[in-house]
């Protein structure tokens, strides 16, 4: 008779052995979830950065871990908090912390092949908005993995969890309001996801960008609230604000340097008009029950093997064939005026030369209510805004840089053009 | 016009810069070159090391890396026995220095899909013997990257290079005699393909294993002859003998758990019977020309894509659906007479119910002429084989593991026949 | 007899292997330059941090080695702009090359026991100016290594360089103009010092703070001139701009989590004042000849060894029994108004109980003439400083916190004082 | 009132953060403890490896963490057997960590200056027989930190120990038969101490030699008996063997190129020499009550301030002036016959010419009762010893090698000797 409460273990490059109880060894041994190893993570980097081949199977399993890491410090650290003012006692723990690995388990479940691509290539719910990746994972978790999650003896002996307890706290809505304060693990300003993707990211693409001190942000990550009664946050310790500013600009660097990258951006370009072209209707099959199952079946290895077989079109074989468009013309990451007026003029000049035009935008850390809170360590009275200490995260504008392309083919006609707009606004 | 003189530089985990002249990138650039961005270095290994997705890509430009600081370091170290010796002169060098980069940089253009299959699947030359995947990236580079290599103006002003040559040292038979020596480096027991492959699977998989002192190496590694009139070897001066042992043993370490995990191999055979379901006659296209453009077709995206469309059979399907075969006995890996007489009755009795049985064989340091020379740096007159200095690699002895495995469902019956002839035999 | 022309290897823990010629030998072999081995890098960092042991021998082997990786990126992406701009020719960037290593190895050689000390313990020099340790490496340079650098077999056959052109490269005014341009590699913004202390730190206390991506320094820094005839600058082009913000922001998290961390600076008062118990007239010896040598005997294992024998007076005993003044209060650290308001009322109302208050003032990066100039590499005539390209570096505020200590037998009553006031503001 | 729940967190380059306790804190705080801070590590290893300047403070709390790693492991893995076999229940299995927390922290409080000295500097016990460093740290450990063991809030409330129960376990003569299952973790083929050296010493040092697979032995490491009555050992599942052969290798690695480096072994001679001319009748003072307090003076600190005070005669002024003898001859790592017929003519020869003679002995793995056991995952009652899976293990022959030392000004002669001996014998 096998043994459920065997402890099973992964080897991962980023944090050594990653365990997993036997439930959770059966809910990744799901269709559902093994196709996560036929996701990249980083879709095409790899023609920029060779090394970067890694999945979403790996990154999910990371996230599981290091959700736990954090989890486990705040336990050592708050338990009281976590009893006064959340009502945990150690049963409600023991199940909080199984909920939360689950969570951050299969929040990736819902990516299309290659991770990301257009949102018009999402079809569009009842309510007229197009669908997300979450929206895709919380209905596989509701669907093909209700039976994993809920039917193994574990929980029947232990827990009692539902999938759709699963799914709430993947959603952001869960239902039982202590939850909530979790949430910030899943999906927030420091939480296991970004931890995880850019020490990842950085390790296997071979960069420094990502790294950051994951062992402080562990032993200062802890329940914080302001003193104004709205509940409690995830928030750190003072000791611990500079390694929150550290993960805010290894988010930064890594999106500049690697994410951003000028011909990474190209081939996202291809990747998307490619999977126009595959789709049936140019659209992902819905994620309504007899349709999900269809979304599913798509994953890299059917649109490689469709690359491979000759199908995409014209961005398909330039995909395949490495010939991407060149970047003739970009502005600062934070244009400003003038910048921008150049770009417009360029353009205009560029005519049918403009192959295509990408926005690198991301804003890189929201002030206002989602704000880390820091409770400073001389005085446990006194919580402010990380935005309050760093003057540094306050003051990284939004990055909003706009990149044109053009066919390599027509590289000297674009540059020419650019060059003497740069020209005349030099002399002007 | 561009400038062929440019340096291009690709960022790469375990060097990391790598940089490329434009005649290499050219080479690179070529579709055949390319087609390694398809071949996963090792197959279905991240079936069990989940980071382990890196390509061949990615490895071969690294072997002209390690290559060409070993190759630097000969230089910086034994110019004069090189001027003695071998007759090289400045010219001469750097002509050297450019073929073993091609050398190393396309030894490995010949691999079939996920790197390796059986051997059985390449078809049988003229003489009657079957092709090895060596074979073809000799095929490939005197066909499909002849002109990439031939027509560039660095080679035109500089070396008058013909493929042929890159070949001849691809194939160990090079034309000039002086060339011999830098076979060494490019396929040898100290070779660069050897100690990147080390260090890059390590690197991925997320493990300690393949780890060696690549610094020591460069640093000790030198032109070395018997004083009995033969041509000088690649070898290495006394203070590094303990670093030549060390990179034996990184080997021995990664086969034994890694490339050789029993899951891994559980892998390997699915892999074998999938692509003799896929391919035509059950066997790769031939290395003649006209064939050979087919056999380039099959990389990872076309078997991937195939898998994907449900092709390949039982074991296609058991490879997507990662339902391996369980080991249910291994025999030692040096296994006595009374191993191999338990291993021959449990084959008997199994009966139907073996699945499988894989040999994980290997010879971990030859001795005799290949031996490596090691120089004693006090007396500089002795000159002895590494095996005379480490009793650790002399006893290093082959390993002739054999695995057997059984289907999941028939591993209760299977292990029960183990258990009882295994305690026959302890009682015996 | 001797090879001069042999190479010899030191190993480092941050690049590996670190090569010298024999005439650099030499010049480390002497006493002078064998005295940083007694010079601890981080002082009593070890106190907070127990892996930073590590002396300013290990670093000053690592910012030659440093120093060349750049000079030689340099040259080989800018021969041209050097041969055009700089005047030099392949025998002039030999020499350029010696004399930098020489300048980055031998740059620390002027420091005090335990590598730093407040200024006030060195004597003034003729102009009523203090001296500071760039000024003792220059005296210790010009006379202890005169004969080191300017007799050696290699010197007089390649260079005729004079002890005083490597001090002169070290004190910043180069008596050969086209020096000056190698100055910021040896003292600027992005100089080798900087990275390599950076890394070592990092890496001896188990950090990661101080990570950046030396390798596309390397690879993106050249000599950049802006179009007004001002002499090249070292800068670096366009995409190399987000590492040198990198490198501006390690230092900044290394001096807020290492350097500055506030047991550390509590025993940077410690030595203060041991040293001027200890030092005759509580002064250092000057730096001239005669005293230079008193200074010299000055190190580490002096002051430990009287420390040991009980000297030091009571800062001494609490450096021994490492019992610490305890932080408190601290400012922000770019405090405002109010901080500094605060700050005073405590300062008062603590009186006696202060036993000791300490200025972390740091300027994290230098707009102005030295801001590092970008050059873009879309269009190479636009240049502009990296503050303009970064809004984080153009806000990074100079750091002015302020620490108020009380001895730990004071610290129940201080810190009474210091919750009333802050209570009292809050409720103001 | 100070929190003794609290926990206390150290930054280690090795394992992250070290967690402490408040019991622990308080231990750590004793001078006796902080000593350790003043006794390197690896002596002069510095002169060789510059990096490797760590000490035993650092090392020590190492050790600590990892015994608690694999503590934590195996009672994750094995409480079924550590219940049955050994009787533990949960308060003292609780019990037990604490013991071996503290074993593992103060097993190295009794080492000299400088870590090692030769044995005869150690006075005669009553017996006869000499002193070694452990009677020291049980000496120490009995006294000096008697009062912070047993008189902490921590103790009282759950625990009952006596410093005699801690000093029980580093003596390997447990009061409590169940304990002496856990002496393995301090000191044996597998223990913590080991594991932490190997490691620390490669990264201070920056070498690679002492790696190996840390987590995987965690994950495999169990208690295992023989079928043969015996009480159950320290050792490790099947899937686990490689690693511990790993672990085997990379101390035979690490003492071949850094602990028996040439360099290194001679200034062991001088510290030798010079600690006998400095201690009063060169020898350390006794490990009796009031004698102790006199040994615990001698630290590095006091050592390195009488060198700078010119003190510790010919071999003392040779240490700090780093003027080191120089190898002339050394025999094989393990010597034949006719290699120590040469070795003696060679003696015979130099005479007065050989200033030291020095062996490099260590024996590698031990067969026999400490044989490592093993069990077979497949077949749970096939228990083997390690030297009967590895091959390797089984033939590391013991290192015996003798090295010749001469002065530097006597190096040509010596060397002419030497050269003679070598051709005579060849041409014999």
């Amino acid at each position: 008779m096998p043994d459920v409460h065997r402890i099973y273990e992964v080897r991962c490059p980023i944090h050594g052995f990653i365990t997993l109880n036997d439930w959770e060894l059966n809910v990744i041994a799901q269709p559902a979830f093994q196709r996560l190893r036929r996701i990249r993570q980083l879709a095409w980097t790899d023609y920029v950065y060779p090394g970067a081949m890694h999945t979403r199977f790996e990154h999910s399993l990371g996230v599981m871990h290091t959700a736990t890491l954090l989890y486990d410090a705040i336990v050592r650290s708050s338990k009281d908090v976590l009893a006064s003012e959340l009502a945990y006692d150690e049963a409600g723990l023991r199940r909080g912390r199984q909920l939360v690995r689950f969570a951050a388990l299969l929040h990736d479940l819902g990516h299309p092949p290659f991770s990301h691509a257009s949102e018009e290539l999402f079809p569009k719910g009842e309510s007229g908005k197009r669908y997300k990746h979450e929206d895709y994972s919380i209905a596989i978790i509701r669907s093909e993995l209700r039976s994993a999650i809920e039917d193994h003896p574990l929980n029947g002996a232990n827990y009692g969890f539902r999938a759709d307890d699963v799914a709430a706290l993947v959603g952001g809505s869960p239902r039982a309001k202590t939850g909530i304060f979790w949430k910030d693990l899943i999906s927030g300003q420091m939480d296991a996801d970004r931890m995880d993707y850019l020490l990842r990211d950085s390790y296997h693409a071979g960069v420094q960008y990502g790294r950051f001190d994951l062992h402080r942000l562990i032993s200062t990550i802890r329940p914080v609230r302001y003193y104004d009664g709205r509940a409690p946050r995830l928030g750190i310790s003072q000791g611990g604000w500079h390694a929150a500013e550290a993960l805010v600009l290894a988010r930064y660097f890594m999106f500049t340097q690697v994410y951003f990258h000028k011909t990474r951006v190209a081939y996202d370009v291809y990747l998307r008009q490619t999977l126009k072209e595959l789709l049936p209707d140019g659209c992902f099959p819905n994620l309504v029950d007899g349709e999900l199952q269809e979304f599913l079946k798509w994953d890299d290895w059917k649109v490689l093997g469709l690359l491979s077989d000759g199908k995409g079109g014209e961005h398909g074989a330039r995909l395949k064939a490495r010939d991407h468009y060149r970047l003739v013309y970009r502005t600062q990451e934070v244009p400003d005026e003038k910048n921008l007026k150049q770009l417009e003029t360029i353009k205009g000049m560029l005519g049918g030369l403009l192959a295509a035009e990408e926005a690198a935008s991301k804003s890189w850390y929201k002030t206002g209510p989602t704000d880390i809170p820091v409770v400073d360590d001389l005085d446990e009275k006194t919580v402010k805004p990380l935005s309050d200490y760093s003057h540094v995260v306050k003051n990284l504008e939004t990055n909003s840089q706009i990149l044109l392309y053009a066919k390599s083919e027509d590289v000297p006609r674009a540059k020419k053009i650019v060059d003497e707009v740069r020209e005349h606004d030099r002399s002007a």
